[in-house]
């Protein structure tokens, strides 16, 4: 089953009060593994068909951002387990637009 | 200056799995306020003129979901306090949207 | 009833990876309303009588913050709210740490 | 170099607010793996050696979870991942207990 998993990298210390090419570069590193993103205003969804795999994103992700000279990284995660029926972005985004018809 | 927030609502010991009609009356008791909100996948995101006003919108939701039967919510925030220049979700969505294209 | 909230400030482009001075400052806030505060590694709890109030004392935190030279806040927090019976910071640590005797 | 790891977990669907019996439940399953745990009045710290671990750390709570009956788990997860120097439980609590003396 699918899990939904919502992040957000704070890059720490860098000396400059934007983020967004450490935002967009976490965002690669989902994209070149495939997975279902859906970036959003200040956090970004995606799809993980596996759990186990999570924490080997984030440490590409944080890889990543050091390489780009990030010397500490604060991350927030949401994640979203449902075992009793499939989840997804999709459904989850239909879940809160309907009402707005 | 705007202040974007990002909200999460988890309401606990409901006795269901399904959360959208509890996530649905928050985002309405945020547009019932007039704020500017983007619901995504997981989270919601909202603007805010006054910081000093979250309080209220917050009870507000948790006195909603009380009248709904919740006896107990457990809410998520990111905050995005920017001093230096105007943000906004239009502005942040941007920012995560250019290297789409 | 009282509300538990845990809070975790990131000062952003601050060109120093140390953030304890920002945290301290942001607990110096919550000690000088005469809050209920329990400094933990990552975050700090603390009890609010009125969730109203939550807005008033997170500005306060980004003014402080602001006047050190802070020019961007990324605020995450966790509240918890239960309305069907009385909780605190003591009663929970209670509930995570009787397993351990 | 050391990951601090902040985690909370929410049960959700169970018909009873209690959550205690599912937070000492994870709080086991990071005992059993031998690592550095620090139970806080809303969420737990710990730390790990390699931040690869995590996401077979988070399954293996959320599949006890699901052992008690629990069809849907919402974590919150705060991370820090410091590149240039050493961090811990141990260094990151003395850091905003030194203001208290």
């Amino acid at each position: 089953m699918k899990v939904v998993v919502d992040l957000a990298v704070e890059p720490i210390g860098t000396g400059s009060t934007s983020i967004s090419k450490y935002v967009n570069a976490a965002i690669e590193v989902l994209k070149r593994r495939g997975l279902k993103v859906y970036p959003a205003p200040s956090m970004t969804s995606f799809e993980l068909e596996d759990l186990s795999q999570l924490g080997y994103i984030l440490k590409e992700i944080n890889d990543e951002l050091e390489k780009m000279g990030v010397k500490r990284v604060v991350t927030f995660l949401k994640i979203d387990d449902r075992r009793d029926k499939e989840t997804s972005i999709q459904h989850k985004l239909e879940a809160v637009n309907e009402q707005k018809h």
